[in-house]
């Protein structure tokens, strides 16, 4: 045991965090940065300059605290989702991390029960344990995929109170169908389970793939979190959110922490969002690398996974590791989830997809 | 029973949170803001500048995810607090309340007691019952001082595992004095318990009153709280930290969301950190009107307490609740901390304090 692993066991830490380490991909300084998911085209100048401007004007009033409630910029997320939402249906938080971390901090804890289906995002079980709820993974099958029937069956056999679908899911890359959240919503009837849509990369799901949000009007279980990190390219910010009935946004005001969005937040965000549609134009072009991995590295004999999202998932490697390692040396980091045979790439612009691209093929 | 609150309570929610009100005092729109403690000289133009220029350097790239070290803020921080602090000693999080969330979700928890000693700051018992911790409360006398013995013995007769002291205590003003603090710590040896000290108004404190930095050395469970809300007058940017041995922030990495703090955040404190001096320039200004408030509150026959803080707390009311109203009427809103006979006032600019002490010589 080294030094600092044994000064920090000296320390009366909760028994369920003993021995664990950090959460978080490594942050290497590498030329083609592919492996979390952000938005590498970054921010057209436009909007660069708008936030700029707009966090200027906020300057001179940092002596006093945030509007607590936030409601300019929970008009403006209403606004940009559409679908009859308005701002009391609308939540917000530093990263969507910390939306889900409010939500079970609202609905879970001791002797509460959160579902999700892995392969998924990572950070679910995380959040259980940190708000001491006990988490139930229901494994996905082979292909990765989860049809209703068999996460209907899972809610009602777990007795879930919490349950996180994640579409497009991640790390896998897949949307879900509609008729999931709906059968799970009705599997959840008997327990009142809440159920969570992460649509963290809805934005990139191909055309005519509908959001849960077309489903919230007498769902009042239902909540769709969203976040500005992916389609935004706003991962710098933290702010993440979510559509739901009034009462959900009512039940986390009372675990937030007061002033819990700061005002420079606010205004960052505010002015991402005046400038929605030159942000979401570089959403086409990452579509269209995300679809061009997918048809290479078919050609070239892998599996991947139908992706919705801003990166693709693929197997047939013999030595995911090898591969990875090798993509680092050439300068192109990507991601190893932990699953055998796979890896994960982001989807960047041309020239870094071209770089992964032309790196794998040298390396299979 | 209305009819937002009926939906509300139809919902799964944690019963502990039922029939509760989310925290927070009325953000009313008034002239004379002297309710939350804000510093209200606001920030010199000089940091302004200073802080819209590094976050606009920041903005190009926001796409990426935020330093999760944030190793520069944590070094210009540690340089601020002196004492031969380093990096590795130094913590930070959106506001301190997070950072004393982050503490008792790495410490506290099922089955875990945090005592403090009220009236002190309200957000305490929140943070405890937020991450289901109980919440043990020793009352101080009637006089609001808290002594080494009676802090040592309420540490050993309730078996804290965690104890806050608040110093300056909010909303009483006044600092502990170090050997409560070397007490607490000793009293909590056999428990092993983790003692904080939140200074968040440390820097107005009168020349003299040592800092409970002072007794870091040798203490390992020792941690102390600190703000920029205050002193450095970014209470709109939420920035607070904390001073420990490095396996303190050890136990706080296992806990923290990952990338917790934005890059934007991040900017802004070290811009206004850079020009620390111009800011605590103004703590002088407020601490003249301070201990004016002080004498002029003696003179008109009622008892503030001694304060080391940026406000003032007062009794000798017969009718506190008339004379907040009666001053709110008047322009200037201070606050009802539902102490009976008390009220309790932040210290503005010169001008702001004349109108609240005019206010007041009215009414009484």
């Amino acid at each position: 045991m080294n030094d600092q692993l044994e000064r920090l066991n000296r320390l009366p830490l909760r028994e369920n965090l003993r021995g664990l380490q950090p959460y978080g991909a490594p942050q290497l300084d590498v030329p083609v940065l592919l492996n979390v998911n952000e938005n590498t085209h970054g921010l057209p100048q436009e909007v660069r300059s708008a936030i700029a401007s707009r966090v200027e004007q906020a300057v001179g009033g940092l002596n006093r605290y945030p509007d607590r409630e936030f409601t300019e910029l929970r008009e403006a997320l209403a606004t940009y989702l559409g679908h009859g939402l308005e701002a009391e249906n609308i939540w917000a938080a530093n990263g969507s991390n910390e939306v889900l971390q409010q939500i079970l901090q609202a609905f879970g804890g001791p002797g509460r029960r959160l579902l999700s289906f892995p392969p998924t995002y990572s950070m679910y079980p995380l959040l259980a344990s940190g708000t001491d709820t006990e988490y139930v993974p229901v494994r996905r099958g082979a292909d990765f995929n989860l049809g209703a029937e068999q996460a209907a069956k899972a809610v009602r056999d777990t007795g879930a109170n919490i349950v996180v679908l994640c579409s497009p899911n991640n790390p896998t890359g897949t949307a879900l169908g509609l008729d999931v959240v709906e059968a799970v919503y009705e599997a959840g009837e008997a327990k009142g389970a809440i159920v969570i849509v992460d649509e963290a990369y809805a934005e990139f799901a191909h055309t005519g793939t509908p959001s849960a949000l077309t489903l919230l009007p007498g769902r009042e279980r239902l909540i769709i979190s969203r976040t500005m990190s992916k389609a935004f390219a706003l991962a710098g910010a933290r702010v993440g959110y979510l559509a739901a009935a009034p009462q959900i946004a009512d039940a986390l005001r009372l675990v937030r922490l007061p002033y819990h969005l700061s005002a420079v937040t606010q205004a960052t965000a505010l002015a991402a969002l005046e400038h929605a549609e030159a942000l979401l134009a570089n959403v086409e072009d990452i579509k269209a690398q995300r679809d061009r991995i997918v048809t290479e590295l078919t050609a070239m004999g892998l599996q991947p996974a139908a992706s919705d999202s801003n990166f693709v998932f693929f197997g047939g490697l013999k030595d995911p590791h090898g591969v990875w390692q090798g993509l680092l040396e050439a300068g192109v980091l990507i991601r190893d989830v932990g699953i055998p045979g796979h890896l994960r790439v982001t989807a960047g612009t041309e020239a870094e997809t071209t770089a992964f691209l032309d790196g794998l093929r040298k390396l299979l």
